[in-house]
C-alpha cells in the first residue's frame, strides 16, 4: 500500500489537506462519522466552538459536497447534518490521522 | 482496518489534523516525503509560499519533532530539512488524503 509521494506538489492533495485541516473541520467531521447530528448536538460535542464558527464550517462542508443538510417534514422541523458519500470517504484519511496521533502525540 | 470513529472528540486527533492542515504544511510535508531538501529547493517546489512563511512552517514542524534540520560540516555550510521518524510516519495519513483527493476533488 505504501509508495512514495511522487509528484512534487499535487494541487488536489493540497486543497484536500487544507480543507480537512481548517479550524474545527476535522473535529466536526470526526463527530459526523458516527452518524447525522443536529446542530445543538454538534455544539455540545465541540464545546469550544462558537455557533457562528460551527455554522460557517458546516456551510463550507455543504458547499464542498461533504456534508448534506436534511430538513424533516415534521413539525417542529428538525434539521440534521450528515456526511455525503464524499464525506464518508474521508473515513480512511481521518482514521489514518487518528492512528498517527495516537502513536506520536502524547496525551495532554 | 475500517472501524467507526468512536470517541466523540479526540484531542490528539484534533491537534494532528489541524497541524498537518495548517497553511502550506501539507504541501511541505508532501515534498519532504521524497527526501531531505534544501530551503531553496522547497521554495522552488512551492512557488506561492513566501520565505517567511516557509521558515515559519519549518520551524513549527521542527518544534513538533516532525522535521529535523541538518547542518553539514562542509564549507560552504549546507542546511537540509528532512523528516524524522515521526514525520515519516505521516506517509500513510498523507497518502490516504491524496487518495481521497484524487477520487473526489476534480482536477483544476
Amino acid at each position: 500500500m505504501k509508495r512514495p509521494l511522487n509528484e512534487p506538489l499535487c494541487p488536489r492533495f493540497h486543497r484536500a489537506v487544507e480543507l480537512i485541516g481548517r479550524r474545527w473541520t476535522g473535529a466536526v467531521l470526526q463527530i459526523l462519522m458516527s452518524g447525522p447530528q443536529r446542530f445543538g448536538d454538534l455544539r455540545a460535542a465541540v464545546p469550544e466552538i462558537s455557533d457562528r464558527m460551527l455554522s460557517e464550517r458546516l456551510k463550507e462542508l455543504e458547499e464542498e459536497g461533504i456534508v448534506h443538510r436534511d430538513v424533516s417534514t415534521d413539525t417542529p422541523v428538525r434539521v440534521h447534518y450528515g456526511l455525503t458519500e464524499k464525506g464518508l470517504a474521508l473515513e480512511e484519511p481521518l482514521h489514518a490521522i487518528e492512528g498517527w496521533a495516537h502513536e506520536w502525540i502524547p496525551p495532554a
